[in-house]
């Protein structure tokens, strides 16, 4: 028997969580809730299992809803041992969401407990396998509550200023700050301050805190480095610093002076925002954004390899149908949800979840179709957000890099179709591949400029030229390598087109440089962009980085003081970067099953590193000796080819390799 | 300025009462909740409004969920005064279901309240006027509380038995039981019954309950009328009754005794199932079915006519789609549901309403119309629930009454469509219109058969004939006159074709009676099968009533020693009955802007009575002496006309008419 747990409807545990996620973001004391509509677990549901026992016994269902039990359809209380006769039984747990936000039930019995082989309805026909991750374990854990991790840090520094006391811990934290001795007649302001300014600006800090009536406290959760207490009168000081353990199973580092601390640092930001889901920063928005999102599982495949928090962020997003709108209202964002599913099934070869998830995901691909215009083409519609980047573009009209996105995120839909399988899904397949073709071929001919040799923002004159659009088609493989080489030529590297400004979007383009060979293009911007930061002393990567801006005008964005988040997911993109095209280790069929490693060091003379990959880590060291390039590969699993020179090698499992060029 | 009152989405409070409602089913302490999916509030929604102030002032904006305040686009925290400069303003208040389940937010400030001028979106483009019924006027109001009102009520009697003492509160309640003065250190058996016998049964009775720990308890509310407390030492024993106060602005009296008795025990009756919502029965099920609940409108509309319940309880029925499955999962009770929005809107002229509710009413017809089969029949898919009524009827094939409901439903969403109005809504009603008489040829054609003059269950031979089809085509007019009236003598009337056994389809059945002349039947039934529970000591209608069972055999049903309802809301079924056919008033324009008075006395020598009216009410005096007939009508409403005996009379408001032939 395995161990009981916690268990509830696929999808539940996420949507509550992300209710309550998104109930906690604060502006000044004030509540901050998302502009777009959020989902509810169900109302109702019925856990079902049928089981043979070998002895008569008793069983107790523990749940903290409202409802019963019905034993071989006689009646049976909730949290009550009740008697079960020898032979077999069918067992089902009606519950409803009265007591509770988050319907689950709890089994621990000699001869029956609560795992993934019970199913469950909300109280439809379907029928589907219950889910039981993250793990609990305990009678009294709560679903409710997520499982996160604590650990005590002290402030590594504090003085006196302004009537107060200014604390440094040291670094970027997400924690509770513990309070304790304070006079508890004392109404004290609590500043909390990504940097030291802002802590002390009791005007325009975007958290602040007011505490009166105890002498010790707990304050809730919370981004910070620096605390700004307004008292002197207070014993001791320290956060609990809240965190999802995650397991690094990566590595990198390489003779250019600063990238191993830059990969740290990447590492430390993107495991801050690393919590019930994949967040963009911890201290603003505290969001889950689909396109900041589809940054992080990329990240995640190259740093933890842990399925369940991308797992956890897509059932997030997804919520459940009807959609009334795009996910976080963005078109753009509703395709990268798709794709990331697919690419998700890549990495990870978890068909399970897919299926999991493939009627809430047609749902929200019916809806995408039903605003397109009458030539498949995705445009705007009411409220619709078509964002693609925080850019001088155009955002109206059937703008190009919308329309390449959406032909990806049909592919993907192609692609789920073939994964989840059985003949009605496999011609909604080839249907939708074939779709996929001719859409392309119209958005070519629309949208591909000559003498320009690029993708123009509209069809129509006058041409203009962005980024945008030429990215997406060079990291999605939307036209052939001569084109890619021209787009290269024409776009990437032709300072005439509008420079990307956002480290968002910059990701994207470093992508695209490095699958078409200009590694030391991203090398050198990890260099100077990256490592400027660092160089500010910055212990987490900021949303956003102007190196021509001085002091306190770095903290500024949105037009707040200290609007610009200084911990963002979207930062840590070299992990990604140094994993995937550095050391060149991806996969090539679903789950790693098989996998290339192509590294391309670019201006590096020497780099090493490992990437976890499904069932294991695979490292890679490269050097250049005296005209020779040596590559040791070490890999855990089978399937692996170094791709180098032009050349193929298998790369056997479990034992180093050595290749000399 | 209006009075502040708490408001909300249209349907979130319905939603949550439901929700809560649907958890309070008990069965010998284990909770029952439905097997049908429930909806769930909104998680998140943004109420809006765009006022000026005469001066500079301030505001308070009161939730118990979490968010914020936008004024002008400028954060504000709920819950605290701000400051409001002179003019003109806009405010949003974005909350999210996180503390709460039913978000709702209430003003009172000196320049701004919350009123039903406010609107809301649930975070998507669609903003529609707030909800704000029951109105809750005070700041300390709960909405999540349903205001139900109390009374006092002590025993009648009490004796010692089997060791305890028996209490009886003289009719049936749904009370909350208050014991005062027990000893804490002793478990207390607390039996309810509907009977003594019942109360008295410590191992039969649907719901007991066991106390101690304290010396005085007031328990939850539940449905009873004996109370058997095993113990004998406690001071005092009251109920306190919970109900919805309504106006009761109908009456009905005449010359056949027990009627007058008859018609308060219905009223009785239905009052104690009008609560958030009518009910089934107070004991069990508890629940909101559609079918039963289409009944109850009817008696509403010929009691209180008391818009709220039936509103409330239509929104509470629909919930939100997506419709996985139908109303109470039961094809004929999601048919109901659009019929009874159309009988609504006939009565109470109530287009708002309609508006309101029209876009969750599309989607359920639409997944009505994705269920039918390729000739546009309704048939069970899946665990779809044909129910018509408990009876020996055929429930799988393409069954006729199922058809004509069907029908009738089709007929009714084209009303619909009308009424909502708008070109492209108008053209929708034309075709739907035309769709219904389509199919209304096809199910003649198929089912109607000769020689036997009647519909068929089924289309195909051997020819079945049952009445529940024939019925329909009487009420909903579906045949015409002649074809009526052969339903009449070779359906109706005749004793070979097996007898309706519930309640519930003896309502539609003593309907079609009334509609075809044949008054007496209903009254000869009023008085045998009504009279007969009356006489039996019943203080509130049963769910079923054979009258050639013995003492406790009344009480059981569905295999339970307990387990008929003796106060079920389809028994009241008189009451409307005695308003609509033999006073006979009903609206024949939306809203009662014009309507008839077409009195049957049947059997009856003299009767009067009330009817309540869209503003007012018609009171109808019919007597008959020395063979003059004498009608006394009154009537505070224009648009009335008297049709009786083949002629037409106007009958002025405000003043008494009599009319004699």
């Amino acid at each position: 028997m395995n161990k009981a747990r916690w268990i509830w409807y696929p999808g539940d545990f996420e949507i509550c969580h992300s209710l309550k996620l998104h109930s906690r973001r604060e502006e000044r004391l004030s509540g901050y809730p998302p502009f777009w509509s959020l989902s509810q677990p169900y109302a109702s549901v019925i856990f079902k299992k049928t089981f043979s026992v070998p002895e008569d016994t008793t069983v107790k269902v523990i749940s903290r809803s409202f409802g019963g039990v019905m034993l071989d359809y006689r009646f049976k209380p909730l949290n009550k041992e009740f008697e079960v006769k020898k032979g077999d039984h069918q067992i089902a747990v009606k519950i409803t969401a009265v007591n509770s936000r988050l319907l689950s039930i709890y089994v621990n019995s000699e001869h029956l407990v609560t795992d993934d082989t019970w199913t469950v309805t909300h109280c439809t026909s379907e029928e589907v396998k219950v889910c039981d991750t993250p793990k609990m374990y305990r009678e009294d854990d709560d679903p409710e509550v997520f499982p996160f991790s604590y650990e005590r840090v002290d402030p590594v520094a504090s003085e006196n200023k302004n009537g107060g006391i200014l604390y440094d811990f040291g670094r970027e934290l997400f924690a509770k700050l513990v309070v304790s001795g304070a006079d508890k007649d004392e109404k004290i302001y609590v500043g909390y301050g990504e940097s030291a300014e802002e802590a002390l600006d009791e005007y325009s800090s975007i958290i602040y805190d007011e505490i009166s009536g105890s002498t010790e406290y707990e304050l809730k959760a919370r981004a910070y480095r620096y605390i700004f207490l307004k008292t002197c009168k207070v014993r001791e000081v320290y956060s609990l610093y809240e965190y999802v353990p995650l397991e690094t199973r990566a590595h990198f580092e390489c003779d250019a002076e600063k990238v191993e601390k830059i990969w740290n640092t990447c590492e430390y930001t993107i495991h801050l925002n690393a919590r019930e889901f994949f967040l963009d920063g911890i201290k603003r928005d505290r969001w889950v954004w689909s396109g900041d999102a589809y940054q992080s599982y990329k990240i995640n495949d190259y740093l933890w390899f842990d399925a369940d928090i991308t797992k956890r962020t897509i059932r997030a997003l997804l919520g459940r149908p009807p959609y009334y709108q795009h996910i976080n209202t963005i078109n753009d964002y509703s395709f990268y949800l798709i794709i990331s599913i697919e690419e998700y099934y890549l990495y990870h070869g978890d068909r399970d979840f897919v299926v999991s998830v493939f009627e809430n995901v047609k749902s929200l691909f019916a809806f995408i179709n039903g605003r397109l215009d009458k030539d498949g083409f995705v445009q705007k519609i009411g409220d619709d957000w078509i964002f693609i980047d925080w850019s001088d573009m155009v955002k109206t009209g059937n703008i190009c890099a919308e329309q390449i996105l959406l032909w990806r995120a049909i592919k993907a839909m192609a692609a789920l179709y073939a994964i989840v399988g059985g003949e009605e899904n496999e011609k909604e397949s080839a249907a939708l591949y074939e779709r996929a073709e001719r859409f392309a071929e119209k958005i070519k001919k629309l949208y591909w400029k000559e003498p320009e040799g690029a993708f123009a923002e509209l069809p129509d004159p006058p041409v203009s030229v962005k980024r945008h659009a030429n990215i997406f088609a060079v990291i999605y493989d939307f036209v052939d390598e001569e084109k890619q080489r021209r787009i290269l030529e024409n776009v990437l590297e032709n300072d005439a087109v509008t420079q990307i400004t956002t480290p968002y979007f910059k990701f994207f383009e470093l992508m695209a440089f490095c699958k078409l060979g200009k590694t030391e293009v991203a090398q050198k911007l990890i260099d100077s962009y990256w490592g400027g930061m660092i160089d500010l002393g910055a212990t987490t990567i900021w949303e956003e980085f102007d190196p021509t801006k001085h002091g306190t005008e770095h903290y500024a964005m949105y037009g707040e003081k200290y609007g610009c988040s200084l911990c963002h997911a979207w930062g840590a993109g070299p992990i990604y970067l140094c994993g995937r095209y550095f050391l060149g280790v991806y996969p090539t069929a679903p789950g790693y099953a098989s996998f290339e490693v192509a590294p391309q060091a670019g201006a590096y003379r020497r780099m090493s590193g490992k990437v976890p990959v499904n069932g294991g880590e695979v490292f890679v060291e490269y050097s250049v000796d005296n005209g020779v390039t040596c590559i040791r590969i070490r890999s855990d699993i089978e399937g692996g080819t170094l791709v180098f020179g032009g050349k193929r090698f298998d790369i056997p499992a479990g034992r180093e390799c050595v290749f000399r060029f």
